[in-house]
This record gives structure tokens, sequence and C-alpha cells, in this order.
């Protein structure tokens, strides 16, 4: 039985990843976590904290996928324009929320620490539910096919625990990476295309390496048949031994 | 006299990217490359190695934008598709040039090493100009305002020295960052609203770091407005001083 491939996007809000201020790592992570669950990520955009590049990303992007996972903007400060975004893309009212506000008071030990910026995070969009945040405690939400998170790493991560179970995954797609050292490219393009093409439902990649004095490929199959992933990672070690190379298996995240 | 904004899309093209394989770089090394000439990224998409949605996303990012730099596909292998994308998103024909061959030939000394595979990345769009590969030859290309390059980093890298006098830049913004060790974010929000809304054309960023031990927040202003920049980070700075705690000034790339 083939089961049904699930697809994700993943949207990264923030000025600051698109000034080269910070280098982004919550796309790895998000597609490192998803992938074991059967999702697989498809498209990610990056936008900046603008209403409405935010309302009109994530609307393109969830008509298109199974899910989407959104991280940054929800703090408490101005610059964080994402959770009336969702609300905004969604048609619905956004404000404060007896439950996420109870959290804070906790966090914050008591109503009186919770100032006005503070309670902007206790702000979630009608029909969502929280996602629990291990790390700061201002929760992020889950609204329709939606997982609006942190954009801190840290809290991406804690985040992410409360949002596996909601997932129904679909077919799980493994690799296997076989690296030839001192092979290029161009030697082995012809070969690899001929297993593209015998091997149906295995996708083949091709990365190669410079460094100083040093060079080579990593070649990838990707299926989720794992008798079919075997056979591929077998063929791949043939086509490197072929060029008279010994192969190495990398072992797969 | 205020100088035009200049604004740029980034299309990060590889599966590599969205299975977690691959973190990005790509993206940060463009935008640091072309700030100080006066373009700034505004958003940036991520495609897998299909054609279609290689297609779709240049040409929404390319009408949209001064300018569109794509990073991935151009090499020998099968999974690179970007050339052959370009050419249709642009309507015209590709094929082998004359040019770009013999920069290959020259490279692999001769025709007789440059097999069917190498000869692909010798095919380029009708209208494009070639960009050049100081690392592995190879070029890279521009086609209207979209700049065609590599993926591997050192590469990328590479191919930008051949982009750079190409670009026609506008008003560059510049950032001041203060750093505010022990700083918790909802205390300093509704002070850094102020400033945002008294200093016209200067936009101001808060992010937050939480590590074991500690926290604090990172404050920083954005304008190309060299004497509302010094201002705002002065003011940045008083900020954190009015919660008893004394700046550090992070010098910015």
């Amino acid at each position: 039985m083939t089961q049904r491939q699930v697809k994700a996007a993943v949207l990264l809000i923030g000025d600051e990843l698109l000034s080269g201020r910070t280098q982004d790592i919550n796309l790895q992570t998000i597609a490192k976590f998803l992938a074991p669950l059967g999702v697989q990520v498809a498209e990610a955009r990056v936008v900046a904290d603008v209403p409405d590049e935010i309302v009109a990303a994530v609307n393109a992007l969830r008509s298109k996928y199974d899910y989407v996972f959104t991280t940054g903007g929800i703090g408490p400060t101005h610059d964080d324009k994402t959770a009336d975004a969702m609300a905004a893309a969604f048609g619905v009212n956004i404000d404060v929320r007896d439950d996420a506000r109870a959290i804070l008071e906790a966090h914050y030990k008591g109503a009186a620490n919770l100032n006005e910026a503070r309670l902007r995070m206790a702000r979630i969009p009608d029909g969502a539910s929280l996602i629990a945040n291990p790390v700061s405690r201002a929760p992020g939400f889950q609204i329709g096919n939606v997982f609006v998170m942190a954009g801190v790493p840290s809290i991406t991560r804690g985040m992410l625990q409360d949002v596996g179970h909601r997932i129904e995954g679909g077919a799980v797609v493994r690799s296997v990476t076989v690296r030839g050292k001192g092979i290029r490219e161009g030697d082995i393009a012809e070969a690899l295309q001929g297993l593209e093409e015998a091997a149906e439902g295995v996708s083949f990649g091709s990365y190669p390496w410079f460094l100083p004095g040093d060079f080579g490929v990593h070649l990838v199959a990707r299926t989720s048949d794992l008798a079919a992933l075997a056979r591929a990672g077998d063929d791949l070690k043939a086509l490197i031994r072929a060029r008279g190379v010994e192969p190495e298996e990398v072992t797969d995240a």
C-alpha cells in the first residue's frame, strides 16, 4: 500500500533574516523534525515584518500545502506583527484570551507585572488553540492548518514538542547518502541519470563540495520505499566504485 | 535628497535545502553583499528542483522586485533544472552557447573531456549574459533583472564578484545595534514603540536571546539617514540605561 504524501510549507517572518543580521536555522530544525513524522517541507518563504506580506504569504501557502509552520513575530514589541496578520489572513477577530493571559500571569507572578506589552503575547486569533512554550511561556498557536511559533531557535524547538502530536503524517521519506572523494559530478552525471530513470519512486541528488585541495561529491537517494532505498544505496556505491574510488556511506540524520 | 529604495528577492533552489540536509547560508551572504550597494533583500523563497515551481517563483519575484538573485541547480547532473526553468520563465530558447562552451573547454583541457553532462553547463538562455565563476569555471548568467548563480557557497561568493558592477543601487540602509544584558523585551517594549513613532524613516527591531543563566535583548535601528541613525543609537542606549543597565554597542557588519 502506498501512503499518501503529506507536504508542508515553512514561513519565516522577520526583517532580521532578510537584512543578513540573523542566520536562520529554523527551516532546517522544522524540516528535520517533520521528516520522521511523514511530512515533507515542499517550499519555504522568508518575509519581512510587514502585515500585508505576511497575510499574502500565509494565504498562498495554507491553501497549497497540508500544513504551514511559521516562526517569528509573536513577541511583545511593536515589530511583532504575526498574530494580527494571522487573524487577518483567516478573517477572524483577535483579542487577549483568558487562557493565554493566565499562562503569562503565572509566569510574571501576577497581573501587576503583566504590562500592556506583555499582554500583547496573550492576543490569540479566534478559533486558535495554544501551543505550549516550555522556554519563555508566552504561547504560540495553531489556527486551521497553520502552526504559529516563536522565532528564537530554542523556543521554536520547544514549541515543536507540542506540535508533533497534532500532525497526521503520510509516507516517511528516507535517504541514503554516499560520499565519493575526488569524484567530479561531470564524470558520474550520466550514470546517475540512468539510476534515476530506472528506479521509479526514488529521487537522486548530487551535491559537490570544493575545499582547498579537496573536492568530491555526495550522492543522495530519497524514497519512502525501504527496499528501493537499499537498492539505491548499493547502486550509488557501485557507481562510485566504477570510478576507482571506495565509496563511504554517510549516516543521515 | 532622498534616494530611491531598491529591493531584491532571493530565490534558493534545491531539494536539499527543504529536506534539512543542507543548511542554507547563501541568503545571508547575498543580503550582506547587497546592503552596501544600496539594495535591500525584501523577500526570499526556497523551492524544490521542480521546473514548474521554479518558473512560478521567479516570475512572481522578478515582476515585484528590482532584482532577483537565484542560487542552485545549474550543475551538470539531471537534478539541476534551473537554467531550463529560467528560459521557460522568460519564454526564450536555451541551447549550448559558444562562449560558455569555450570556458568549459579551456577548463577541461579540450573538447574530448567535455562530455554531454558537462556541456549542460554551457546551456544558456537566449539573451542572457554570462556571470564569471572563479572557482569551478562553469558560468552563471544574468537574464533581465535575474542573476542565476550556483548554490555551492564558495561559488556563490565567487560569482557575486561579477554581479556587483551590474547593480544600480539606491539608498544604503545602515543599522546600529545596542545590546542590553539582563533586559527583558516586555520591559522596554513601550519605550521602543515610542522611539519608532517619533523617528520618521527609522525602523526599530528587538531581538531577545535566551541562554542558560543568561538573557537579554539586542535593539536594532535601521535607516539610510546617517544623522537619524546616530540619534537612534543614542536613544537606544538611553532606553537601556533607564533600566539600570549599561548598554553595549555592537559593531554591525
